[in-house]
């Protein structure tokens, strides 16, 4: 019997894999990754390996995850060291906990491997601390991700004006976001902040407000959303006429961080 | 002018520093590091490295916010490599806004490197998926940090019973967390874990439920409590009896996981 092991595979820069990350994936006998698993992370992945995509694409699944979990068990038997690779990492919205469960119940021996989350990810490179004491006590990471349509908003009851919200997955959701969170009694120039593609060549970020969130288009996936004072632009040190500009010009793009 | 890097180091296991983190450290010409940043991790610096403890020990201070701040725009002036290192994620519960703000009104270059919170390192080791979809949908970091002798629940407002709550630095409020969480109307028998030196040889974890958190006693720190469905012990596929037993036995140690 081999080993699983569900690994955090970070944002998508191979720089963010834990070096410990980086040591299972050039062992590896197998990996079954997500779509969003980035290339350049593949790469690290040892050649001898089988490597397959049982990730979603447009919608489209290509393995079921009761398939995904019979898979891991299967994989455990047939090799040695047999990885799971999920973007971010492992036990942030992803369905470890589903595996998880599988992989007890077969008695396989398997181990978890955190990696950076997209919420740390994106804070790094907006550099918002999410948890600053000046702004804020506690963070939440939520999604906006659709059950049946419709998007579930019973997290709301947890915004508090020293709560910084994170939501993974925004999809297209900002305007209904933006209404429920000023409908919480949020003040409408609470900071917004949207990282694409954290870390990655094709990252952007775009700087809004609650008022503004609604006029934002075209923003490539996947995204994050944070809404907090701590994502102010430069929190109390910016200038204040610098401020205003960026409330008016609430689709002020960033220039992109390498 | 030289860069300064906000790192993270990681809960401990020098293995569990991403790959970027590494190859700063060992390319470091001053490293400030905070006091639980662990001796593994501080073998990765450039022995040509100056590295200086600015963290507190036993509540002591050794250096002030302030003096850090100005420590760091200092360190940017003289060397070329300024390591900022700190436990876990930097932006999660470090003072690193401060940090930030001070060395954007320097006029300092700076990056934010990210690093494995305590959360995602903690959950690992007890392999429980912190937004497990089947129990939760959101997870909250928050502290039971003290100002001024009293701790702030105000956070306590966020509380569902499909948000997971992380404790950071729950230190000896266990009753008073317990109490104030079922105050809030939270099932007693919610499952929590205390997971204590996360990663390290010293790890230690403790299972309970929110009506047996008073009667913990003597966890090593830096500790971090889970509070919420998702921790059952093996989720639905526990056998009953073996849950019944873990209810019954508040205090069961589970056995240090390597």
């Amino acid at each position: 019997m081999g080993k699983v092991y569900l690994v955090g595979a970070g944002p998508g820069d191979p720089e963010l894999l834990t070096v410990r990350a980086a040591r299972i994936l050039a062992a590896a006998d197998i990996v079954l990754h997500d779509a969003l698993v980035t290339q350049e992370v593949l790469k690290l992945v040892s050649p001898k390996a089988r490597v397959i995509d049982v990730g979603k694409r447009c919608g489209q699944k290509l393995l079921t995850q009761d398939e995904i979990n019979a898979y891991l068990v299967h994989a455990a038997a047939s090799y040695e060291v047999a990885v799971r690779l999920k973007s971010g990492d492992p036990l942030i919205f992803g369905r470890a906990g589903e595996e998880i469960e599988a992989l007890r119940k077969a008695g396989v021996d398997f181990e978890v491997v955190p990696g950076i989350t997209a919420a740390l990810a994106a804070a790094a490179a907006a550099r918002i601390s999410l948890t600053d004491r000046r702004f804020a006590s506690q963070v939440l990471f939520t999604t906006a991700h659709r059950k049946g349509g419709a998007i579930s908003m019973d997290w709301m009851r947890a915004i508090t004006p020293d709560t910084t919200v994170v939501v993974y997955m925004p999809g297209t959701a900002y305007a209904e976001l933006g209404n429920a969170l000023l409908g919480r009694g949020l003040d409408p120039q609470t900071p917004c902040v949207i990282v694409a593609c954290a870390t990655r060549s094709s990252q952007q970020m775009r700087r809004t407000d609650l008022a503004g969130l609604g006029r934002l288009s075209s923003i490539s996936a996947p995204a994050l959303l944070i809404v907090g004072r701590v994502a102010r632009p430069e929190a109390e040190s910016i200038a204040a006429d610098i401020w205003k500009q960026m409330q008016t010009n609430t689709l002020q793009d960033e220039q992109q961080i390498t």
